[in-house]
């Protein structure tokens, strides 16, 4: 299990929502309220949208409760949107290509969860993914192949229905198999403009996810009085954990749910994995 | 380009070989003599044989001549046959599980050189990978791959066939991709007992593999009397540039070759691509 | 608040107490019970005494739980005696030279606790510390501070009395700065041969410290039946906190108390702060 | 020896610079032009002002080349004046305070060269040090402690009588230690809107510096036709070895003077170690 965090709205400095308020990220990296994983402490990354289409890149194997690079980012930087996340695995290695958000063009994607017994289909999975992006995977998570599956089926395109189809696809190879309740995920999404997030889980009981519904809740997470006024009334933030104190301020996403938050309005719609389309597999020696 | 040494004889500390004599592995790290890559500063590894059938293995992605761990590790480490690697590197990123030496059970691995446009090939030849042993990749260079394809074609069984088998295979897939010349490598690898090397490009232009042919001339390195006298009769290296100062004293291995060295005993055969007996690939769904 | 962990018995592979043992000190890294710190995840540091009078190191900033080199190390390495620690750190910044243990020719050095408001003593300590030692201070921890002082003060002739001079050199420096209880620490220190440690605290209120008083008691941590038969009637543990499931096998280490450790045998003595002998201060321009 | 480089003019993005200029800084962490130490991989730092007073930091331990995370920083972040630095040591630790720049509220301090037999004056150095400016130096570089001197004798008010005083201090300190040619430097600093630069050392000899004196000089470093457009009339670079491939573009500094950059205009001073006003130098007990 992971932890992260999305935010949208007017522009802010990252350190007032990374750092300063209650209970923020970086806190849930040394102890988020997780009974599972308290410790998040297996690297973390930060990604987010400046002056250029392409967002930017900080990821580190450092937990992110010592690392003063981060903090000094996070003092300097400001944006309109961003995701991070702080990682505990006990599965892949340590190394910050392992490290989300993970980027393809303008496109950030984050992920809590993982699928099951991933080792019997991972092999199968990464010959889903389009050759054009093999190249593109440099790490060893599940949460990798999830991103380059969705690109496979369209994200750019159709983001929550490319989603769906990449649910299909992951739950019907585990099901081949032989896993039968296969994916158990919270995903992060955003192309610069808009974040898409999704609540699903195989057995109906993916981890939790909530999101602002207003930004007077965010005011309560203990921002500056600066702060808090700079965020604008767009400003909305989705977390797989609450930030702040008033965990009441917070609205939980239902299972089995897609969010799509654009200039302050989310939308909550049902989530479910459909079959992808055939894809013609690469076989050795025919391309 | 990378740098590598193998060392078979008796238990020596390494410190001896790696750091104290002259122009050793370490000082290859930041000034080899090699016109195109003096500098193999993008990470180390090292694996060796003590008293277990599975060697140790310490990998870092720092350069090798400023991490105090590895000096301190050589400074404690005896052990009677081990692989060192220095990493130069233009394509994989940076991290431990790019690093060489491979492991794989009581096998060692490593590799400089590279696959020509192995973007255009990798995922092919992810593919002809046994399917048990796919989940073991955990890295991103084409070494890796080359390793895996060699444990697929049997280099438990038959070490030096199943690389050329290996080789074929490579040359093959890059072919069908319209990459004539696709492979350009010098080879190190044990298993604890025998180290085998080799040296082979498509082209017929390898990077250059050099190795000793006595006792004396290892002497010439610049040895302390304790550390030479402690070497004995049978104790050799394999290295992809000389160390110490007489150049003279190490054996050019002819392009296209495999070596065996066991118990100070060097054959030197022919190496040539072979076929691979055809494998079964796996297709989506039918595991 | 860290944690620690000495061992002094026949030589034993270190994987056997750091990794297999029930709630070793690498779970302790990541879940250790104690309320103020569970986690402990700052880096860490492994000194081992093996075939050479200096001891090996390994210091990283990874967290224990998720380092590679680490478990292999562990796993290849055997010792008669070691000393490991996982730190825990709000004030200095995490870099290797932060890490325990600290090493002086053949001695090491570990530390749980604190120096009370260090910001206002540490450069009057630093000036205490004997000028032809003052190169080796590397780092900027009070650790390392109260090993350099405790070397200054004869630790290499007369390890106890050098201690207990060391705190009076704190707590007299700290008090002339207005800190009225300034010291807090259990330490662990050894010459490679005998294993010296001390719980105590200014205030009377030191963090944890226990002995195992019987080989018997260490079979109880979960050893494989190979490794417990390997550890010999001489084998002990002092550690900051209980390892295995029975708390009630290890001895409380009194508070003020020194502890002396060699060939199995444990003496308990009190410790307390000396008056160090004047030591002439360098003055600028003087030496 | 290290490389380093200040820019001042409008804001740039760093990466115009630091990456895509011909012989750019990071070009130089890999191959510099320097006969003595054409590798400078042991770490690297950039320092940059925005929108805030106190600048940004990033400092890493990897050689500069194979970092994603500053190209990725370089590619995200503009700024009208920035310091950046690519380290080569063979005397203190690599760990990122040890990194340049050094940061002292909105100053940063950047160095190249060293202080002969430091070990020797190390000590007596740090005493001079402010103690309340003492506690904020976390590294062991001899460099470090050039600017908290230079802190100590007044940086902020009269920046380069207090370089002067700090040059001083140190000749006087060493030749009192029986160096007699002890200081060796090139310095860039800055408090955010002027750059000061200089270049010292007491044999006349001192690593080289330069810098340009037109935006048309800038603009044959190869920058895009975008970028160079942007950098406006007043853009103004000082490098510690050329960067484009214009060598001529550049004026070099002559031995023992000093720099004041602002607005475009650059004042060149003669720079002499001035005798600081004495310090009472703090004894154990008096604070």
């Amino acid at each position: 299990m992971c932890r992260w965090q999305a935010y949208s709205g007017r522009p802010i400095r990252l350190e007032d929502l990374l750092f300063k308020a209650k209970h923020s990220l970086i806190d849930q990296s040394m102890s988020s309220r997780s009974a599972e994983t308290p410790t998040n402490g297996d690297g973390f990354g930060l990604g987010w949208y400046g002056t250029r289409e392409v967002p930017g890149l900080f990821r580190s194997i450092r937990p992110a409760w010592n690392d003063f690079n981060l903090r000094d980012l996070a003092a300097q930087v400001e944006s309109p949107l961003f995701l991070a996340h702080v990682r505990a695995t006990s599965l892949a290695t340590v190394q910050e290509t392992n490290c989300h958000p993970f980027r393809h063009g303008n496109w950030l994607f984050v992920h809590n969860g993982e699928i099951f017994e991933v080792e019997k289909v991972r092999r199968e999975l990464l010959m889903q993914v389009a050759p054009e992006l093999f190249p593109e995977i440099l790490g060893t998570t599940d949460s990798e192949v999830l991103f380059y599956l969705a690109l496979t089926f369209g994200l750019e395109q159709d983001p929550l229905g490319a989603l769906e189809r990449m649910a299909g696809c992951v739950e019907s190879v585990a099901k081949a198999a032989g896993i039968a309740e296969s994916l158990w995920m919270t995903l992060g999404i955003s192309d610069g403009k808009t974040v898409y997030a999704v609540r699903y889980a195989s057995d109906g009981e993916a981890p939790t996810l909530y999101y602002s519904k207003a930004v007077e809740d965010l005011v309560e997470l203990g921002l500056s009085g600066e702060a808090a006024e700079k965020l604008g009334h767009e400003a909305r933030m989705i977390v797989s954990e609450p930030i702040g104190k008033l965990a009441t301020a917070w609205v939980t996403v239902p299972q089995s749910s897609a969010l799509r938050l654009s200039h302050g309005t989310i939308e909550v719609t049902p989530f479910k994995p459909a079959a992808p389309a055939a894809r013609k597999v690469t076989r050795p020696g025919s391309r």
